[in-house]
């Protein structure tokens, strides 16, 4: 694996938080915390990752602000992993991902998990990139000022 | 680094992208495509990354359909990296990565590169999760139905 640079100092919105973000496991633990998985346990469990690696991705998630450690809901002496504002607010995130995943890294008819409204089994709309007056926007819409 | 795990046969469509896209560097060169760069030697001066690994990092994205090999747009000699539509189909993914860093990577008031609309500087709107009637969905709405 080449050596991971910082983007710390970058200018750059996308480029910052892929310090944190970028890399094949972080954005599955919060699939799962989205899923209602919060003990360390869980985790292991769905991504049959070794445990001193997601152990490293949770202490690095929770020194991020993206998960606080709350004592365990049923009184028991677990502690969970709860995601934050900050964590929720990646549902976008992964929301689109996932969209892209479904459409471009499954075969027709391949069995995938499917996200639904969860009160009516609906779907979920695409996720799109809109100016304010609601319209969709498309990467030749768009332009990126440099501070 | 951990070695990498393929999820190729994940059910999960948040899971299968990463193998391409989860790390620290590809989505920042779709980036610097949605900005409007096309050739190697511009890409490798934006993000300042070493030749072999920028040309292994194009190369995957090529076999995986994200860009496509074009003849220079100016007749010049160079070949010319374009995003396909599924590499365009990333502009949502990337706004929603871009969107959370803007809120959660800077200080108040920090300089940052700003994506706004391109005839008139507008902003853009948050990228939000919608059921198909347009009501905004938090991740506590939804639900996962595995295959």
């Amino acid at each position: 694996m080449p050596k991971r640079t910082s983007h710390e100092d970058s200018a750059c919105p996308v480029a910052r938080p892929l310090d944190l973000l970028g890399d094949g496991w972080t954005l599955l633990i919060v699939r799962d915390a989205f899923d209602g998985l919060r003990r360390f346990g869980q985790f292991q469990k769905s991504l049959g990752l070794a445990k001193n690696i997601l152990s490293t991705r949770l202490a690095n998630l929770v020194a991020h602000g993206v998960f606080e450690l709350a004592p365990a809901a049923d009184g028991s002496p677990y502690q969970e992993y709860v995601l934050t504002e900050k964590g929720r607010a990646l549902f976008p995130v992964v929301t689109a991902l996932r969209q892209w995943g479904e459409r471009y890294s499954f075969a027709d008819g391949e069995p995938r998990a499917r996200l639904v409204v969860r009160a009516d089994g609906a779907p979920i709309a695409p996720v799109e990139v809109r100016a304010t007056d609601g319209r969709v926007l498309g990467p030749d819409d768009t332009a990126v000022l440099l501070p």
